[in-house]
């Protein structure tokens, strides 16, 4: 039997990785394939949710003696600190491997620094491989650390003449329920969901992750978040039901912008201190108007209905674009077919400041 | 050599009809294909402009002898009328060709009965091969027969969120020069274009088919149409100069709806009239909407760059929907990516009346 290649071990380490998405914030998903000196491979690991296991010590534990001389193949440096659980960065010291090689470095300052200890180990490390794959399965976690706030995906829902309503304000459904249905989905991966106090108005959503045949909750329910300027929210509304946690953000608890709307960027550090890593924007058009304006939107998801209504509101409004060429450019990353209806994912060019 | 089957022969008298678009009408396309009594193709034919030669007729002049006995496969019915030429079923019995397989019947009361005449002649008629596949081929001109007004493909440019401009107006460019050249290419293959005065009041367009990169015109262009109920469109307006045909479509000529516009039912007869089997409508938002709203449109094409303005008028006004329940369904039949936008290609669904 030959062994397996670095490069297909890492694939297998993103796949293993990605088993972790929606569980493990405030950590990162991390995958780990270990293979001995023959290229065998010995060991598997992904780190499921925090404060369990790493996925190096998970493939360690499963490798056992035949780790010694072997290469570890991770999707993250290893971490060098003692957090819930000790260093991985000694414990693969400890197990004798020979080789690490990582595809993402880690950028969180609290944990970096598992390469250099490695090295000064004299194990052999080398950074970079599939680092571009493994960086997109971990894309809301590197964002959160990067820049200190939650990796922010604003959904909507909307005809293809860009309506989230008919003139009349009805809107259930504007999308098929094979869409509704994926965007329980999507909620299930995030750890907050934010909506405007005028959403919860206006629709009164329960904002959890449901199974929409038989109503029954996800097991892990995103931290619902209602950013309500003046505390409006009514005592009654489902957002306040027992079903998941809820966050009533006002402006007196976050502080308020020059507006006097709750201050965004003061939110997701809220946010980011509770360990939300990556959060849900639901609505409505003027929030997520002020997410884009201020630049806090990472990626965009809408699901688009091939239907028509020419009038009725817009599912996006004041997003600080007065004239065409201040528009705000993304590059589309995915068209999928869900149901009758078009899920478009797209993700904000970097503007020029 | 072993000859080709009858679906096969048809599959390529479909290629060969689409050689025809944008160049027929008031005709339809056409193709044939003309097989021996072993099977082998010995001519071939389509009917590439209104006055010349029928797919039928080039078919069998390249045939000459090999056609007695044989099979003639055509996309639609062969004519039966002589008009700028003599009936194709004529032509068939006179070669002796034994077998006649045809796609599409012929909905035109002028022209069908081809058929019917074949098989009084004792030739044997087989209708419906691939007809599924030629009626798309062939479907502005069908269309367009059956309900005698033209083909109507309501094309609009928008950001993901549906606006047509930004706050100021500014619309240049809210798609790529892909797109743009995608719809010079669309202009290329209807009979006519219509917008509204106010688009002409407004973007002083051209309204002709133009290669984007040197200016230089298409050497066929559509009749220019400007719906224009009150006579504003300025004398010196793009649209009247000297590129191609232009139509100011007046009320007092046209007559007047109850609104007191342009009546688009009494517009699209006149056009049928001169001919005109496909019209793209480019716009604005409103009249789009007083074609969908009177059920006038038949296809949709979106191009929609991944752009947000987040304010600035629609795509689409007043399309007669003033509830959820009453949203113009659509069905995309398909999503391409141009350049960085998408064109999505839309049918409206049928409508329970």
């Amino acid at each position: 039997m030959t062994g397996v290649s670095v490069d297909e071990a890492m694939r297998r380490a993103i796949e293993l990785a990605a088993r972790g998405l929606g569980t493990t914030s405030p950590n990162p998903v991390v995958g780990c394939v270990l293979l001995d000196a023959a290229g065998q491979v010995v060991g598997e690991g992904f780190h499921a949710y925090a404060g369990g296991p790493h996925a190096e010590i998970v493939a360690l534990a499963q490798a056992g003696e035949r780790a010694r001389g072997g290469t570890a193949v991770v999707t993250l440096e290893p971490c060098d600190h003692t957090g819930r659980t000790g260093p991985c960065s000694t414990a693969l010291i400890n197990a004798g491997v020979a080789r690490v090689v990582i595809a993402v470095p880690d950028p969180d300052p609290v944990a970096t620094g598992g390469a250099e200890t490695l090295r000064a180990a004299g194990v052999r490390v080398d950074v970079g491989v599939r680092a571009d794959e493994a960086e997109a399965g971990n894309v809301a976690w590197l964002t959160s650390v990067r820049r200190g706030r939650p990796y922010v995906i604003w959904k909507y829902a909307a005809t293809l003449d860009g309506r989230a309503a008919a003139a009349d304000g009805t809107s259930m459904w504007i999308t098929s329920e094979a869409s509704r249905i994926d965007v329980h989905a999507l909620r299930g991966t995030v750890d907050a969901v934010i909506a405007g106090v005028g959403t919860v108005l206006a629709d009164d959503p329960r904002l959890t992750a449901r199974n929409l045949r038989d109503g029954s909750l996800a097991i892990r329910q995103p931290l619902r978040v209602v950013v309500d300027s003046a505390g409006r929210t009514p005592l009654d509304a489902r957002v306040r039901d027992g079903a998941a946690r809820t966050w009533i953000a006002t402006g007196k608890e976050v502080g308020f912008d020059p507006t006097g709307r709750v201050d965004l960027t003061a939110l997701l550090a809220a946010l980011h201190e509770r360990g939300i890593r990556a959060a849900l924007l639901e609505g409505g058009p003027r929030l997520a108007g002020a997410f884009l304006a201020a630049g806090l939107v990472d990626r965009v998801v809408g699901y688009v209905a091939p239907r028509l209504l020419g009038a009725g509101p817009a599912a996006l409004v004041d997003a600080g674009v007065g004239t065409i060429t201040e528009a705000i450019d993304l590059d589309v990353t995915d068209v999928t077919q869900i149901g009758p209806d078009l899920r478009i994912t797209a993700v904000p060019r970097k503007r020029e400041s």
